[in-house]
């Protein structure tokens, strides 16, 4: 990868807890993403669940600053929990608020990486799993791989810090693969 | 059937548009059940996002309602919409918090139904794929078949009333074949 390339990513997490495992990962992504790429986390807080009528009244606020997190950034990072064996309510519902027209729709064409953690034992397998069907449907081009599916999340996530080595390893490589990602699809709108 | 069964059935549509197809497609339900089964709407419009620190400090109000609703009834009916190829968030929300503890949860062993409306082609199967996966994790006993597709709603639910026939016939026969499901699999907590 070239040295001065400086790719942006928005980054955010499918909880809402303060203490998620999740967001404690995304604050793990924005310290071992590589050189070139710096992730900006957005917090879903204050985002709305859907409703077609509050869309029709134009988009509220903190939607209008997420779809302009990811309409300017070069590339999404989705770090997302697991519930019943699904995609999390918060997580699906930034992906689509994110894919309402106008067209480009933010999600158009963006790269797209996704990973997540869980105290359970699917490692969120089934959740990206949906992720990954739901961005692609939106336009989205997601990294097919490394997964980074994280089980037992409790021991290797402690006081908010990812602690486990081989973790952080398989976090990191991720990262860097999706930085090359980002750089081989180059700019978007380009043929 | 016995004549003197009286099923009482929570109906959630899992949109909060006014003017939903599958509002629409609810109030439909409430029309076209057998007399032996009564299905009372339950509104998801105040239930919050899901978010662990809120229930740590108790269960909102709007969520304690939902709950209630269906553990007291018989049996679960959800009509959801489709997006992104997937479950939406409102659906998906619902499902979430019914599953938390204590046990047993409302959704443990809890006879459900699901159905949708959308207007493109797929009528929520993917939805409704994603949505038995859910139910059945979180212990609910979904009934197999039929299943209910309706696509192209736009011609088939005008005006908020469902005008097409082929449709209302294969909504009442679904319905009734979870009456009959619920009345053999018996009460809750039976062996």
């Amino acid at each position: 990868m070239r040295r001065d390339v400086n790719l942006r990513v928005a980054g955010i997490a499918g909880s809402l807890r303060v203490d998620s495992y999740n967001r404690a990962l995304l604050a793990a992504c924005v310290e071992l993403a590589p050189t070139a790429l710096t992730i900006e986390p957005f917090d879903l807080r204050e985002v709305p669940l859907y409703d077609r009528d509050l869309e029709d009244e134009g988009f509220p606020e903190a939607v209008t600053a997420l779809r302009s997190a990811i309409a300017t950034a070069d590339g999404l990072l989705i770090v997302t929990p697991e519930t019943n064996a699904g995609l999390p309510a918060v997580t699906k519902n930034a992906v689509d608020w994110a894919s309402r027209r106008p067209v480009p729709t933010p999600l158009d064409g963006k790269p797209a990486l996704v990973m997540g953690a869980t105290p359970g034992r699917l490692g969120t397998a089934l959740a990206q799993a949906q992720l990954r069907g739901s961005l692609a449907h939106a336009g989205a081009i997601v990294l097919p791989r490394p997964q980074v599916f994280i089980s037992a999340a409790g021991e290797k996530l402690v006081d908010g810090v990812l602690v486990d080595d081989e973790t952080r390893e398989r976090v990191a490589a991720a990262l860097a693969a999706f930085a090359a990602f980002v750089v081989r699809l180059g700019p978007e709108g380009s043929p």
